[in-house]
């Protein structure tokens, strides 16, 4: 519970409606409190934590100034939704964030009224709010609409489609820039120094603000000076980009000044059509240390709000320094190497490789799409790119991985991060699906490693192999096997023989490997560790088929269409029909808990693992005595 | 052969270095030669058309004026190519465009140097083009480097991503915006205002340019003129959106005026950084019927070029129609109902109901992305949007689909037309992937009709359904089956016993059930209209695999992780093992032909599949005395 001698205001805050019955003057006070029951709350269980701090006035003021949750807000991505969950009847349990039964770690509908979008992934708010405002407005329905959405969010395609469709049909709705110079990395792209130069134009854009202000917009002057803006904007007036795409612009306001926020908002609150509020903030805001190391605390574990975040010494490797590692490797090697991020380099590994190789390094913005083609176009130029980006993400440049990529045969290596289960980050982030939607595209390889080293063999091979490939590979550690420098490279398409038991042969794709060896011990059925699950190696599998009884295929992607559904077409395609178990996720999402809480909810910990295949061969039964 | 006595120009150029021969004097007579050679060509073998009209122009200055191939030409969609093909060594198979064994109906790496980048989705073309500047600049290789975008394919995000990251890059680049005013259909957004606005500020856009060259780039006055632009552009100069973008603007160039296009394509050829010429044309220029009917000659059959395109009576009703109808029905029945389009109107059936329903129909522009999403947005107020959308380009949409329609189990119907194979398109438009990356995802419901009546009653119950459902149904006509005009449903779920036959049970998805229910006959096998993908009928599965020795599965999908493979996870999930033949589209991409050929090509036709059956199942061949 909330200590109300420490927090008198938030203790009396349940719902925006309590805040709303605040005067003006009490918001500041309000925000001072909420940003330090955040850097409080979020110290004590770890979360996603510069974004909140950098929008706690934005919020309130928002809260204060709608009516939510009959106004609608929509938030882009959420990492910043802490302080709008704390607003909103989650107060007492953010602490809970991410964690299994707890909060979800972005907005999410099933949770509450007041998070009217779910969103994980960046840069659909416009899109979702102007699809609001037009159903609600068609039927004269006129409560207001609101997008919150980042400058790094502003880079995406995406929010460009609907700002041109927005800036067409010229709805009533609000778009809040919320400019802090920021993604998770720092932002690249043109649009950022256009943003920049907004920035810096602040007195004239204040005085072109007042003088159209100044005049009605209803009044006979009001529709000429429109008419004559129309005319004049191309002459003489600056305009922003936001403008040439029919939002009427207002900006910057500094985000933190609560009174120019409040007035700012007031005013667009009651402009007609589409309308950009351009707002300034600090990531960290609040918080000195997480304002001066952005990246750092963009996202964090539980620390002291005293002495910090501190380093852990480093543990076991993530399966991403593998590739971190192994990409600086390769670029040493092969001059042709290129390394392409939409906007993760820490996320992704890349750090390191960006200061030892920027000019092959490029970072193109939250840009999935442009990502892939873009290395299309370099493998057209005898240039060997490889493509950094997590499986959940690549469901964004599908379609340019299919007509850009694989129908072109062309050279290009996808490093997929966060394949299978991820955890905490929950179902928006979730890998469960790149198996199944990579395995059918011609032309494709496709890897997951079983162990670290594993993943630096198939990096090697996929990059060497002229052709695309992919290298699907989990977030966090492996089981810790010692990595080879060198850069050697693994036969295309050829499964490996861990174990020879007898009747049942377990085939485990990538990091099932583990538990699938435990129940192989135990049960004494034959291993193979399939490697590959595009190209299959089908004499092995032939070879399986011939001397056991049934198959066991384990994978952490969904079973529908996965790699253990292509072990069944290929016996298929050969005539055979056997028993055949495919363990893998389930036919649904899957919420946030640790990745092992997960595993288990799918059904992949090894107890519900064994009671799945003892359950289908109950013969085996008496091969173990674990059968729990 | 071409003619020389009519075409004397154009039958000396085999390739352009013959074009480059030529003086700047003769290339509007090349210009005027190749429209007429166009004109006659598409007329007696049919093809896209108004497109390259409108580029003869632009296609002969650009060979003319850089070095291709060495010099990079990427065409974006590639609907403008054949004048570009006919002056690349094709000249003489123009007339085999799009038919088995001849050229391809885009531009295509496999069938000349001068295709730099395969094309056929739109908007692709600048990323490809920066990746080939970065990798060939990167180790000093200076070839230019230009893209041709059309302005409706600059609506898409994927454009604006490569122009941000182009502009923060600032390569070597050119790229040709070709306003034409017209995607498809007509453009939409507010984009097209800007383009519009542009367009009207023609002088002081010339006396920016003037200005801007008068003054040395790289002397001291230039530096300084630069870092003053830099500020003064903010404040009183007009800037453009490109130019917010990190491109430099030349523009608006009349693309028919010969001198003036060379003369502005030479001065910008010259400049250091990132250029933007804009360039306006005409769909159809130069063939008054195009000209005035730019939508009815974007694609044309054959036709007598004196007489002009000559509507056919119409014959049997697509499923395009289908879906035409039925929404303008269902649309009176539920006033919840959208209608949302990423630019094709025409070619997915909603002119009829963007006309009687304006206000409930919408036209986003080349944003499949943004479309899907305005959808989530939608159905989040209580309305019920329908997404039009082909099954090739839903692929630009698969993370919407997923993050913001399936994951929150949204009341969207994706109506996917095109689904399976499209024949003359070719495999950049092949509808091959959709059921194998539509039914992994949680909470979709997929369908697939087998005619279309079928395929009303599937619109009807997806709509119905509340949550996600998708409908894929084929290009062009069906079997002819009479339409009911009531909204009756399906059973969700449920498939449909259409034979009852011995030994072999045949599981037909979609539009395969008229081959299937042949060999059904012949073979005296049980055939089952199978109608949902997901959710399977498993009742019927497991029935059927008490009652029968085997399957074999019919779908126009990729087997790999299609509907068949569906069916073998179901008989593994409940323990059964039983042979099953998969019959779908085989491993590879199909190149253009009649949707016959190609499915013959891919063994889908009726012989190929017999002779599969038989092949596995040779106990069957007593049953039958057509065993070719």
């Amino acid at each position: 519970m909330i200590d109300a001698t420490r927090y008198p205001l938030l203790a009396r805050i349940e719902h925006p409606s309590d805040l709303r019955q605040l005067s003006q003057t009490q918001l500041q006070d309000v925000a001072d409190e909420l940003r330090a029951y955040l850097i409080e709350s979020v110290a004590s269980s770890g979360g996603h934590f510069g974004a909140g701090l950098g929008v706690v006035e934005l919020t309130v003021a928002l809260h204060w100034l709608f009516e939510t949750p009959h106004d609608r807000l929509v938030w882009d991505v959420g990492h910043q939704c802490y302080p709008h969950k704390i607003l909103t009847g989650r107060r007492d349990r953010i602490t809970t964030i991410k964690k299994k039964d707890g909060l979800a770690p972005f907005p999410r509908r099933e949770e509450s009224e007041y998070d009217t979008f779910g969103v994980g992934h960046s840069s659909t708010s416009i899109s979702a709010a102007l699809g609001m405002a037009i159903a609600n407005q068609r039927r004269g329905d006129m409560r207001k609409v609101v997008a919150v959405i980042g400058d790094g969010a502003m880079t995406a395609g995406m929010a460009f489609e609907a700002m041109n469709h927005g800036g067409d049909v010229e709805p009533e709705m609000l778009v809040v820039l919320n400019d802090n110079g920021m993604s998770i990395s720092e932002n690249v792209g043109a649009l950022t120094k256009t943003l920049a130069r907004l920035l810096a134009n602040r007195t004239l854009n204040s005085w072109r603000e007042r003088a159209k202000r100044a005049i009605p917009r209803q009044s006979f002057m009001g529709r000429f000076f429109k008419r004559w803006e129309e005319h004049a904007k191309g002459m003489f007036m600056p305009s922003t980009l936001f403008e040439e795409l029919g939002f009427h612009y207002t900006g910057p306001i500094d985000g933190h000044d609560m009174d120019a926020l409040v007035a700012a908002m007031k005013t667009v609150k009651d402009l007609p059509g589409p309308q950009l509020l351009h707002v300034i903030t600090t990531k960290g805001k609040g918080y000195a240390p997480a304002e001066n190391a952005q990246i750092d605390y963009h996202a964090v574990g539980p620390f002291d709000p005293q002495a910090g975040v501190i380093k852990k010494a480093p543990g076991k490797i993530t399966y991403t320094q593998v590739f971190g590692d192994w990409l600086c490797d390769m670029a040493a090697a092969d001059e042709r190497l290129y390394g392409i991020t939409p906007a993760m380099r820490e996320g992704s590994g890349l750090v390191r490789f960006s200061r030892e190789y920027p000019q092959r390094y490029f970072d193109v913005a939250i840009a999935e799409q442009h990502a892939v083609t873009l290395a299309a176009g370099m493998a057209c130029e005898d240039a060997k790119p490889v493509v950094a980006i997590y499986s959940t993400f690549l469901q964004r440049a599908y379609d340019q991985a299919i007509h850009d990529v694989a129908l072109q045969n062309l050279d290009v290596l996808f490093a997929v991060d966060r394949g299978g289960v991820v955890g905490p980050d929950g179902d928006t982030h979730s890998g469960s699906f790149d198996l199944s939607y990579l395995r059918c595209l011609p032309n494709m390889v496709v890897m997951a490693p079983a162990d670290e080293n594993e993943c630096r063999a198939m990096l090697s091979t996929g990059f060497k192999h002229e052709g695309p490939a992919a290298v699907r590979y989990p977030r966090g550690t492996g089981p810790g096997v010692a990595i080879h420098e060198d850069l050697e490279t693994l036969p295309l398409g050829k499964a490996e023989l861990r174990r020879r038991g007898h009747g049942l042969a377990l085939l485990s794709f990538g990091a099932m490997l583990a538990p699938a060896a435990e129940l192989a011990a135990e049960l004494d059925a034959t291993l193979v560790n399939m490697r590959f699950v595009k190209p299959l190696d089908e004499d092995m599998i032939l070879e399986m088929a011939r001397t056991h009884d049934a198959f066991v295929t384990f994978e952490d992607n969904a079973v529908a269409g996965g790699a253990g559904s292509g072990v069944a077409e290929c016996l298929a395609a050969h005539g055979i029909a056997m028993p055949i178990l495919h363990l893998g996720l389930p036919d649904k999402f899957l919420e946030h808990g640790s990745r092992e809480e997960v595993l288990s909810m799918a059904g992949l910990d090894l107890p519900s693992m064994r009671r799945a295949i003892l359950a289908r061969f109950p013969q085996l039964a008496q091969r173990t005595t674990a059968n729990g």
